[in-house]
């Protein structure tokens, strides 16, 4: 059994047994957020005894058939998914011109930013509800089209999806409704009657609300931007990536079900499925009824967004490269054994995942006495080489390669520096452990880029700060989500906090356990900080929701309306 | 005496003899706002007897002089305000590079964003304390270089600002105290100790925020942006109007005073003065450095900020084209008189200032019987010429022209539509009274676009339905900062609520007596939406300050740091 959750950066409990025995979140004060509410334990007993035949036998039945989106703009069908295990998965989807899909969702945009803010986020939580009960199901799309393990596939692609989901719906409803509907505005006049002025405030919405999906994570990194858009009252079109489109299809579905129940237009949302060679994303950032993107991807084409997007909120999660610095410890092994999870956990296709750690070239100081820098490679290396032994269990954290681009990316990666541990194949899917590279402080154009997937280089540093200014630099300059720190010297732990902050990327300091830098947690982590090239938006702050809507007032003379009525 | 307020758009209490007897504001539940800080009646039993003295000394003194900054950077002298009033301003002001400006801003952002929140917060209130003492300097400032009349400089340029400022602080500290700045994480591990994780957050500005100032408000439309970015740890650069400098030099001067005082250092703000030959705005807009970005202007130069500005979020507020509809009313009188103010206030260079009055061409019912067109045209015109048959209360409440350009578009309307009414000169300054014009509904291209300037449509419709249909139709297309509607079919108003609503526009009913389309108050009116053309934020609701900061976390096992602290 491994003894480790696979949701990676996705959840905020490990192995929760049952949702009794759930983590706990204390507060330091102020507003207390709504915790877990999803269980992440892919159990009969929380999802239900035949949950998990049920969802092999559904995704069974989609594969090689024509996905189903009832009343769905449709002059075409597309789909050429693989999963990375192997097969291929032969589902067509409905696709259709962009000014289609605009189109629809425009027609569908009067009923929905007229609904009650309540009625909206009732439908929201109602999808919610009826994802989480096919967390199954999604997680076997999200397998099948990711390239992660089922495990992962589970919790990231279902309830911690579902939680950053919950969490943008809780924060809209909170800010839609944190001042009032209507004042009343009353003015003495001297001897005269005081004025007396009615203020009433409506939410607007700000039009179709873009979310271009990825690879790796089509549901988790969507899902905040598609629900913060829903609960405020715009129209969404998804646009998945072409290699995942089933997770975001099967999300659509479950949306559309819902929103027709409630005699609301299905097409409030709406599937912009694309091919690779007939990509759709730009043309419909252009269009000036988008006014809402959402995007996860590389910098160079969220730059092409921020100068396209016109009028467009664009709020973004893009590449950064990960550091963690190596500078002392009191627990030799358990940094090793945290580290090899971080860099084997799929395979380094996290967004969280580390690329860099930085080690000091005399060494460090830890409690098996002074470890050299050749003797930390080898204990990273060999608490790898310990957590993949069992083939299963390498399976099951490793997951596969999601896009083959990556496994050439670590073909050509073996020339950049002194080879300490080989990447290699596992035995299922198109898989590759992590290839560990020794280099000097001096090999920046080698480092100091981002190498997407199973890469890392232990990089020689001058000492321990020098580490942590580089480190910090690089987060400022090329973007970071995340940022480790090991250390022993409270005093450098604090220049650290200072520099990291600085750097506007989240820190971990001594990790070990089972916890890991690759971890964030909804509810309370305000992942990505948008404060570097990394992402300009956090999942989810106030700024996430505050700018998707508007608030639009009619005032009138209270006497006016009380003669008007008085009148009728 | 004017039984008038002078103060536009600019105020939430109406001749308020004194602060206890303030208007209240009832507000339909959460968030009580803080209310009406700063008098707004340029007194001396509240401003202090000499006040008014003092101020027209200080301000003689500061003609022909060079403006005195010190510590600024500075590498020439410039300045060429003309007063619309008449004289000559001749005051020098410091300029420097844009390289040296934002180096120096740079220089001055650690210690300011390393400033705790209730630091950074203190420091904005007492500008603005010291600000409101200087209120009748500021009016004195305003009414020279933006041509109002002396009572609408004071307030709008004085303690209407200051309470702008005001809301964007509270807000700002709402939001960064808004949520905990430590959070403890605790998850159970079966029989094993469990996992304790600490959190903390701390709040990181964004970078240099850049002010671009107007000609006609220039304090008021630049103070939420710059006391926003103050106080969440932003350094500012403020770059006036090449032809309204002082009101923001004396601004920026006395923040460096309050800043030096603190021990902090001065260039947290900066005064980025420019010639009309010679503008900075577009050098610091596209600057790396430049993270947020206020600007007040055309739509043009809008759209060339959002187009290269970057990775910097911008704000602003642009040009729209406001719309009275005519459709009925029980006190015609009223309405004429109220609609008179609202054109001849400060000759229609207001932001809120209606432009199309929209009346149907069958005439209007009112307390009088049915008003033809041009019964209704007559009615306005004579309540204009009663309002402004005195000069000296004509001069009062006009003002001058800010631009002369602004003069050149008076003559050229002239042709545009049958006169109503001529605009004129009044007896000071470069002036101009409202010029109206009768056209009819197919005359799109005349009155579909704005004329800035006392320059107003009366506009012959074929019914009440669609004059409110095309107001809100031009509203989202063109935009619109206010809509007034005069109606007492109480389901025809619903409508035009709808459509008021869904266009994006603040729509005012049936206003009479001594409250104006033209008026917004601070503290509850979200002035400006930011949903249509007219500008994409608002002051000040949420959105417009939580984008101006992330939050950054640390965090790190309870136990790991209890260890540390045991050791030392």
């Amino acid at each position: 059994m491994i003894k480790r959750d696979l949701g990676g950066d996705h959840h905020d409990a490990i192995f929760r047994p049952s949702p009794a025995d759930a983590g706990d979140c204390h507060q330091g004060g102020r507003e207390p957020w709504l915790l877990v509410a999803l269980p992440e334990i892919p159990s009969g007993k929380i999802y239900g005894e035949s949950a998990k035949s049920d969802a092999e036998a559904a995704f069974a039945a989609l594969q090689g058939e024509a996905f189903a989106l009832p009343d769905h703009p449709e002059n075409a069908r597309i789909g050429a998914e693989i999963s990375p295990w192997g097969p291929a998965l032969a589902i067509s989807y409905p696709a259709a011109p962009v000014d289609d899909l605009v189109a629809a969702s425009l027609a569908a945009s009067s009923a929905w930013a007229e609904a009650a803010i309540e009625t909206r986020v009732g439908i929201c939580l109602e999808i919610l509800a009826r994802l989480n009960r096919q967390s199954f199901l999604m997680a076997h799309a999200t397998m099948h089209t990711t390239g992660q393990a089922f495990a992962m596939a589970f919790q990231a692609g279902g309830p911690h999806a579902q939680d950053r989901a919950l969490e943008a719906v809780a924060l809209a409803y909170a800010e839609m409704t944190r001042f009032a509907p209507r004042a009343d505005w009353i003015k003495p006049q001297g001897k005269a009657a005081p004025l007396e002025i009615e203020k009433h405030w409506t939410i607007l919405p700000r039009g179709i609300s873009l979310a271009i999906g990825c690879n790796t994570f089509p549901t988790w990194n969507s899902y905040s931007g598609i629900f913060a858009s829903l609960a405020t009252g715009n129209t969404v079109i998804v646009k998945p990536h072409p290699a995942a489109i089933l997770p975001l299809a099967l999300t659509v579905r479950v949306a559309r079900e819902v929103l027709a129940e409630a005699g609301l237009p299905a097409d409030v949302i709406l599937l912009a499925a694309d091919r690779a060679d007939a990509p759709l994303a730009k043309d419909l950032v252009t269009r000036p009824e988008v006014a809402l993107i959402d995007y996860t991807g590389s910098n160079a084409f969220g730059d092409w967004v921020r100068a396209n997007a016109g009028r467009a909120a664009v709020f973004t999660e893009e590449a950064g490269i990960n550091t963690v610095t190596l500078a002392a410890t009191e627990d030799f092994n358990a940094v090793c054994a945290n580290l090899a999870f971080s860099l084997a956990l799929y395979s380094g296709q996290m967004c969280t995942a580390p690329q860099n750690i930085y080690i000091p070239a005399e060494g460090i100081e830890t409690d098996q006495g002074h470890k050299s820098f050749d003797e930390v490679a080898a204990g990273i290396r060999a608490a790898i080489e310990a957590l993949l032994a069992d083939p299963a269990q390498a399976s099951g954290i490793c997951g596969t390669i999601a896009n083959p681009a990556t496994l050439q990316r670590v073909a050509e990666a073996r020339g950049l520096g002194k080879i300490i541990r080989d990447s290699a194949p596992l035995a299922s899917g198109r898989s590759a452990t992590p290839l560990l590279l020794a280099v000097n402080e001096d090999d920046r154009a080698t480092y100091e880029q981002e190498r997407f997937g199973p890469i890392a280089f232990l990089i020689r540093m001058r000492d321990a700060d020098t580490a942590i200014t580089k480190a910090a630099d690089l987060a400022r300059s090329k973007g970071a989500i995340t940022a480790a720190l090991y250390d022993t010297d409270e005093a450098r732990i604090s220049r650290a906090i200072r520099a990291f902050a600085g750097a506007g990327v989240n820190l971990s300091i001594n990790l070990t356990g089972n916890i890991f830098v690759n971890q964030s947690a909804a509810f309370s982590d305000f992942h990505v900080t948008g404060a570097n090239p990394a992402g300009n938006a956090s999942l989810t702050d106030t700024a996430f929701v505050a700018n998707r809507f508007h608030r639009v007032m009619w005032r009138r003379p209270i006497s006016d309306r009380t003669a008007a009525s008085g009148a009728n």
